[in-house]
């Protein structure tokens, strides 16, 4: 029940309305008193210890110091400018990429905890770098410690799913273009696989490394000569427009998938490469509508770098899931984890596969929705609920309620369905974990078993953990801040 | 003031609720008595004779019978399954086209009655059709009857706004695949130009007739080989993906056009012709969001043919203007045109223009609101509201509006919007009669002059008289069938 049905229910001969534990009440029910109980959670879920903090958070020079960083570092946000200006291989453009490194989705892990699609994306990995021969042999050597794993976010770097970069794989280079070329801050992803048996869904069949290996000779290197000869293309705008063609830019990309499409293909066809291999290419793109995904999340990626190390800014700048953990980062403490188990995702499942089949939440791709996107503007994608369940009411609702715990709106990113309304940007941790709001997530599904692929799609949200963890720091950080100044 | 509300008012001291012409409620008003107006008018805007009529058409026996036409003539066209099969000249293709017959939009007109943007497409016509060497020579042989006119509906053909289709000028070829290919119903629309200075909006100077002998001589030829090789294509699908992605199909095909691109390059590419011409037949499609519309018309006709000829029907199949006259047909009298002035449109002028610039309503186009889409389906495409006036609020209610007049709804056509259902379809002339509801249409504004060009895009409506018009001639049709049964 709603406060406002609650007044309604006031004006009659109600006698109780409740708004606390539901134990406190039972006596007035055994007595038979009508009961009216409202939607109502106490500030941070009633905590002593993260109460008393959210009191001195409310001091008003610290919330007046606070609200200052987190418009500025959402600013920064806002003022980024990326672009798409390149394609090259892991080893070339990641930076601190080497031979025998693996990045994958999400905080630290590994190999022993790692979940059931990302070993199997390992897998693939090092069958792609002929690094092993059998998936046996493969699985030896990384429970041996012959590779290293890292996070992608660790080097600027971001991947759907199980997130894998190994070095000879082509990747996506985003640009932020207010700042001055040759110096400007770059973010990097792979290029999408497509649906079905994939590697980032941990499938590593003949037919998932053929395709990479095809993407690797022939899809990158083409993709990587049109760019060249067509020049960077202005992210921000494309996913503006998609924004407006029915895309949120996580779990439905048919929008920006097409206009990109019409922005690379008469640049592929001016290359004059043979009909046959050019035509292979242009199929290949326009056979996955996610193939944008990996574009959006390094523009994403290269959005929330710029507000990274604003002292005080309790904005969340990195939300990204390994399958096993879910972990989060501060603007205030560019680098530092805080994680919590990963959720289960509620959604549809393909036919023949159900809940029992979905490993926890997993991928990088939450980038979008900390940016301001996915989740966050569900609103503007009415059609997507036919693939993660709900109403085109509860799209508009979900766009709505995640304002409640936003810094401001991206202008850049306008809802049609709101009026025109920006997108709701930049994750407060202080109002989620006041008003026990948690972000909401779209997201893929991926199976629990290393080798199997998409299961399904749905809506999840990060654990408390890392929510109450962060917050805990955060108010350290505000203390320590107050001593110092 | 609604209904609603002036029950409200009631529940207070209001003496007079008033649902009358305002004539009526003077004396009440001069005796200082607090009137409250009702937004109420009398079926059939309380013309006697038309509501006589009404009350006829009421009888038991004949609103079972025109219920059950009208359901016969929507189901005929929900069951059409229209494909982009080919694409061909107007003069090989076209039934009917002959040299020295262009074909118009709108119902019939004569070259002295024709409006600017109309005569400015003639002169760029036979211009571009090399019967005179300048436009003043063009005129005066258009003047001395040296060419013929025919509307395009005449031919199975639309077009959009001037809707000129000379005999030299490349055509889509559409066709009815649920019936048996060879024979089956085929609808034909020449290939949009693009924005700007184009023919259709009436401009004839030499960049607008280079562009179309570039559209004969290379993008047909290489369009129709693509379709050859590739396949027939399935529009109805097609559309429906559109209106998911924020289309309406009249004023916004950006999703349509991206669609159709996607489907249309690689099989383009295949070709293996020259790489610098394929890039410009790509470019010249991305370069223009409508260049689907040109598809979506005669897909829409194509439907609308299968319910003409449904005795008893007071289905609208055609909606049509010259720019002069608008004109609309009924299912059950096929052929009959019924005319009234083309009205204004109100919309947003592009920088530079206003209404004192702006021909009155043009074009085959309203063939999609007479589908159930374009202004029917403007729920859809909540971001139209920026270049047509209004809030997201107001798309969603023209859409639920016109369900009012509506025969059904298309389920093919589903509308994320409102929770999937579907385009509301079927145009029923007595319910627009009766509940005084003309249709809602999306349009573009030519310049009143020949030789401009578009000059905005807004929203407008039949004119009453032809309305009025069909409905005494369907009173007719429908005492002369009780004569007879």
């Amino acid at each position: 029940m709603t406060l406002d049905s609650a007044r309604e229910l006031l004006a009659g001969p109600l006698s109780v309305v409740h708004l606390g534990l539901e134990d406190v009440i039972q006596g007035a029910r055994a007595a038979g008193v009508p009961v009216a109980r409202v939607d109502f959670q106490p500030p941070a879920g009633g905590d002593p210890g993260r109460m008393h903090m959210l009191s001195r958070l409310k001091c008003p020079e610290l919330a007046a110091a606070v609200g200052e960083a987190n418009q500025k570092a959402l600013g920064r946000l806002l003022a980024v400018r990326p672009h798409l200006v390149g394609v090259g291989v892991a080893r070339d453009e990641v930076p601190g990429m080497q031979e025998g490194l693996f990045l994958h989705a999400g905080p630290p892990i590994e190999f022993e905890r790692m979940s059931g699609p990302l070993r199997g994306a390992v897998i693939g990995g090092l069958l792609l770098e002929r690094m092993a021969k059998t998936p046996e042999e493969a699985q030896k050597l990384a429970a041996a410690g012959k590779v290293r794993f890292e996070p992608c976010h660790h080097h600027n770097c971001v991947g759907p799913m199980a997130g894998l970069v190994t070095p000879s794989m082509p990747v996506w280079i985003i640009e932020d273009r207010a700042e001055t070329p040759g110096v400007a801050r770059r973010t990097y992803c792979t290029l999408n696989e497509g649906l079905g048996k994939v590697l980032r869904y941990g499938a590593y069949a003949p037919e998932v490394l053929e395709r990479l290996e095809f993407m690797g000779e022939v899809l990158g290197p083409a993709l990587a000569e049109a760019l060249q000869a067509a020049g960077p293309i202005d992210l921000k705008m494309l996913m503006a427009q998609a924004l407006q063609m029915g895309d949120e830019g996580h779990n439905r990309n048919r929008a920006g998938t097409s206009l990109l499409f019409r922005r690379l293909a008469p640049a592929l066809v001016r290359l004059g490469r043979d009909p046959g291999q050019l035509a292979r290419v242009l199929e290949f793109i326009d056979s996955n509508d996610h193939f944008f995904l990996n574009l959006s999340m390094p523009m994403a990626k290269c959005m929330l770098l710029a507000a990274e190390g604003v002292e005080l800014s309790s904005m969340l700048t990195v939300m990204a899931r390994n399958g096993t953990d879910f972990g989060i980062q501060l603007s205030c403490m560019p680098g530092r984890w805080f994680v919590g188990p990963a959720q289960p995702v509620e959604g549809l499942y393909f036919p023949g596969f159900s809940e029992k089949d979905a490993n926890p939440d997993i991928g990088d791709s939450t980038i979008m929705e900390t940016a301001g996107i996915g989740g966050f503007a569900m609103a503007a994608a009415p059609a997507i609920v036919q693939f993660v369940g709900g109403s085109s009411g509860d799209a508009l609702e979900t766009t709505r309620r995640m304002a409640a715990i936003t810094i401001g709106r991206n202008p850049g990113w306008s809802i049609p369905q709101l009026d025109f309304a920006g997108a709701p940007t930049g994750i407060d941790l202080i109002r989620s974990v006041e008003l026990n709001l948690l972000p909401a997530i779209n997201t893929g599904i991926a199976h629990r078993e290393p080798g199997i692929g998409q299961v399904g799609a749905g809506l999840t949200r990060p654990p408390w953990e890392c929510f109450h963890a962060a917050f805990e720091a955060f108010a350290q950080h505000c203390e320590q801040h107050s001593i110092t100044n």
